[in-house]
């Protein structure tokens, strides 16, 4: 690693750059990157979330909460200093080099620009001062001394017709054409990855648990063109051959990935697009840059995508997939549970990762079955305890047969995609995991039944979910609820549950999860997971009401409840849940399961 | 009114003006404005809050929820047609504006620059297109037609010693002016009232319930100069001489009000100063253009006031002195509820405003009461279905024995304010009554007692208070509580508890208040009111805990709570509140007071 830093160095005094940026982001904002982007691990080992800054004598990385274990243990001996962000005091990448170079008249700031925004390179123009600070875009920096630099991704691609997605790819062209005209645009560039395969209603599998395609789409008022790496496929890739073929008759031309840059600098320089729409924050600055260059002024705007709430608000076919992917989901739960119960029971050696094996081989045997939708979170006692525990293959701990087990685990199958999360006992469990674990119900109840007034956001209701929580002084550091794709990604905006000011009001149709949690270092943890969908829920002389369905169907346990810790309400909904998950899986369930389903879901 | 509207259309046809905007505000902002600014009711008659548009072929007055039957009344026959704001597809002035004048190459907007903010005026620059719209900026527009306009009020000044606020105005200064070093400022200009009198420790009556004095304060880092309205005073006032004598030794130099303009442009011109801090959302547009076209580009930085903040977080004196007046309101208080159920027992024939009147003879007999904090409203039954009613002198409506009576009202006092709302039964109540009373008393409770992690801000409480109402579909069109000043304004921000994003922080030491409620026209209207100081909640492993501790001291009537609603813990913390009231006042009370209020608070 050390070696690696030191060939940066050299690079950067033989450029005359006084920084170097590395991220770990693909061009698209993806949230995951494939392998051939993962710069800061091929610098660092350190192979979680981050940011990298290398200096003549400082390398430094900026993490948040989640990750201070896991870079402090894999960034040992490597002489890079780790940067804690989400805490207080903290300071961020743009903060620091302003302070570090602040003698400086100059200050040469070298970053690929693939892998960064155009608004995070815009802050660390304004931090460090606009006069003094050059920006050097370096698409693909470290390619001279990455070798054996992975390829950009090229994996088959399907398509999924209406009867899946409810809306043709046409039906959605001519949406966003309509909102263009509207809005006096002549084109807009489309380069979040979920965005096009929504679009288009194209999956691929170039990016680990989404389901997405490494591309760019621009729709202008008649032309649709995707630019992806088609090149040369496997023999045996008819899937692809055909998806392409459908596309190409559905109008779509494909142009490949490489030629984005120089198609939109000649379409500009044409006057064939005249003003262009792009969403700032998923755009990379490298693209920006290139646009705005190669543009008068105001010719690109830069705004907030229309795709991304049109994407959120689920249409009745895809909600019906939804349904049936957590029905199916559920029955693989419930048989990873039982199954669970069953080994602890028979004092079965058993560890954490062997757990998350066996789900996926339940979630395996399901037709339409993708993929996890995320990796699976198995975790045992103080491993729960991290909110993104990675449960490793080799050394993963031992369950016994006391305290709690969690999993937080998800699918994507053809008609839908699921995440939900369980924490159940494996045995005899202290008195503070009891009540823990009643009070992340008690807030994971609350949210869940609550009637809104159409017009509220997440955040709006967030209090909802903690306040059980904080009335006896505890707390969870995540948000509470993410909106979730249909067979795309399992985290997708506009919308979320959490203490920030998103504005994003919650619609019907929206699929959002709730999931609170508590942490306790060394010790446990807990967190209780559905995906609901937001319905309406009728009209009266206050208005109009919404409210969420649970999709999830996997009871919860209810051995360990502190009952006095719940209301009368509370413990009618928990009882009307579980009633249901028994009513609806059972049929579908063989008979040892069902019975055992049975006993677990009796009203408490 | 017609004739009014046609001297202005004179007005504007002499001048080239297209259209003139008209306001009822103040030069600073101020949530109450004396008569000389109240220019639209001069001109429509109209005598609630909005803002007049007045063009050759139409007259429009803008306002929302809260005086649209108030508005409907007052404007029948004038011609002028009512805007409803805060509605679904409102049509605000400046979009008004924008579709009016389509057509139009050019637009003379005239605006009255001293009742409008800089920012508002900037609105509707953007709206009607910067290159089409010429602002005629014309203060005291009206002048000329109003011919018995009132003066600029000018009343007696007092001063308030460290024994009553804490702080000198000396440290305040001090204060104010390491701020200003620190943020690169060399002087700040400060129009809010309350922010003034915060800061110089005096205390006026030149606006209705706010105990302010009409005037700009300029702290450089050495000068204080107050441009406030001296002029002849009466023979016998002596304390507005005293206080003068007295700012005067303090350093504050006292000028002239209308020579700020004067002053400031001499003072910039000078190279005096050099880097101007103003409050843009208080300052006026008149002012601010001023200080705009006599100064190089950034000499005037406009952000938000520091000593709004500063001000919301009250010392230990001004806490002690918050206490103090609620004690003494809350005896006013129960006084009051006593002689009203006795009246209504005894079959006394009353009506609201006399029950406004006789709570207004309590409140006087407290030493170092200074007036009510507000209008109060004194609403029984259908009347107290509007949230901002105005109790009439004349024609007000009877009282009888059943149904609701809602009374809001708030005393300043040399030492503190207060704001309480109380609804109270007269006898029989309906089902659908004490059911509403109960869940707002239910959602008054929730966040009454919530522990919440410090950093969070109100916007993420409000629903604690909302969701038992919501849960049966009910809700509220106001927000849950806002900021109250210590013997000032009883609206005071920057904090506040509601649906708004507002992202400041509830810090220890603000006042707040909390005031759910519910309102069905023609029926009933419930409001459970009580001010709350935020304090610290202790520490753990989770973070920083804070919590809210009641200042009112006045019972809540539990005889028609629906108790089956409530849960322990909410039937627990009003008994213990009851409780402490009683406990609090009945030292102080007579003893038929003191016997009524034992049974008044028995537990539940």
């Amino acid at each position: 690693m050390r070696d690696r830093i030191g060939a940066i160095r050299s690079m950067m005094r033989s450029r005359g750059w006084d920084a170097v940026i590395l991220t770990g982001n693909d061009p698209h904002a993806s949230e995951y990157s494939a392998p051939r982007w993962r710069q800061v691990a091929w610098v660092s080992g350190y192979t979680g979330e981050g940011d990298l800054v290398i200096t003549e004598d400082h390398a430094g990385l900026w993490t948040d909460t989640r990750y201070f274990i896991q870079a402090g243990r894999q960034l040992e001996g490597t002489g890079i200093e780790l940067h804690k962000t989400r805490v207080q005091d903290q300071v961020l990448i743009p903060e620091w080099l302003s302070s570090h170079f602040a003698g400086y008249d100059e200050v040469v700031v070298a970053v690929d620009g693939l892998g960064m925004s155009a608004l995070s390179v815009n802050e660390i123009r304004d931090a460090v001062g606009r006069d003094r600070t050059a920006i050097a875009n370096v698409p693909d920096l470290l390619s001279p001394l990455w070798t054996d630099r992975p390829e950009i991704p090229r994996t088959p691609i399907i398509t999924l017709g209406t009867e899946t997605v409810g809306w043709s790819r046409h039906q959605k062209i001519v949406w966003l054409r309509k909102w263009l005209s509207d809005k006096g645009f002549d084109a807009i560039l489309i380069s979040a990855l979920d965005e096009i395969a929504w679009l288009l209603n194209a999956r691929g599998s170039d990016v680990a648990y989404n389901p997405v395609v490494i591309s760019y789409l621009l729709v202008t008022l008649d032309t649709v063109q995707w630019f992806v790496r088609k090149g040369p496929l496997a023999e045996d890739d008819h899937e692809t051959g055909d998806s392409f073929y459908e596309l190409t008759a559905d109008g779509v031309n494909i142009q490949d990935y490489s030629d984005i840059g120089m198609a939109l600098a000649e379409m500009v320089d044409d006057d064939y697009i005249k003003r262009l729409f792009v969403d700032s924050s998923t755009l990379n600055h490298n693209l920006y840059r290139l646009l705005k260059e190669n543009t008068p002024q105001d010719n690109v705007v830069a705004g907030k995508s229309p795709v991304a709430l049109r994407k959120a608000v689920k249409n009745e076919v895809e909600i019906a997939g939804m349904r049936e992917a957590h029905l199916e989901d559920g029955i693989a739960m419930e048989r990873f549970l039982y199954w669970l119960e069953t080994m602890v029971a028979a004092g079965e050696p058993l560890n954490e990762y062997e757990c998350s094996a066996k789900l996926h081989e339940f979630r395996s045997e399901i037709e339409g079955f993708r993929g996890e939708s995320f990796e699976t979170i198995s975790a045992y006692g103080p491993s729960a305890a991290l909110p993104h525990y990675v449960t490793p293959e080799d050394g993963s701990s031992e369950l016994y047969s006391n305290g709690l087990y969690l999993c937080d685990s998800g699918g994507q199958y053809l008609f839908g995609t699921t995440d939900i999360t369980r924490t159940v006992p494996l045995g005899p469990c202290s008195q503070l995991e009891k009540e823990d674990y009643t009070l992340v119900l008690k807030g994971h109840i609350a949210l869940s039944k609550v009637v809104f007034p159409k017009g509220t956001a997440g955040c709006q209701l967030d209090a909802l979910a903690r306040a059980p929580l904080w009335n006896s002084k505890r707390n969870f550091g995540h948000g509470t609820g993410h909106g979730v794709g249909f067979y795309l990604n399992v985290h997708e905006g506009p919308q979320d549950i959490r203490q920030s000011f998103n504005k994003q009001a919650l619609l019907p149709g929206m699929v959002t999860s709730i999931e609170p949690g508590i942490y306790r270092e060394g010790r446990h943890g807990i967190r209780h997971e559905n995906l609901v969908l937001c319905v309406e829920a009728g009209e009266n002389d206050f208005g109009r009401w919404l409210r969420f369905e649970p999709l999830t169907l996997c009871h919860f346990d209810t051995s360990i409840i502190v009952k006095d810790l719940l209301d009368d309400s509370e413990i009618k909904w928990l009882n009307e849940y579980n009633g249901r998950v028994f009513r609806t899986l059972s049929p579908r369930l063989p008979s040892d399961l069902s019975s055992w389903l049975r006993t677990k879901t009796l009203p408490i």
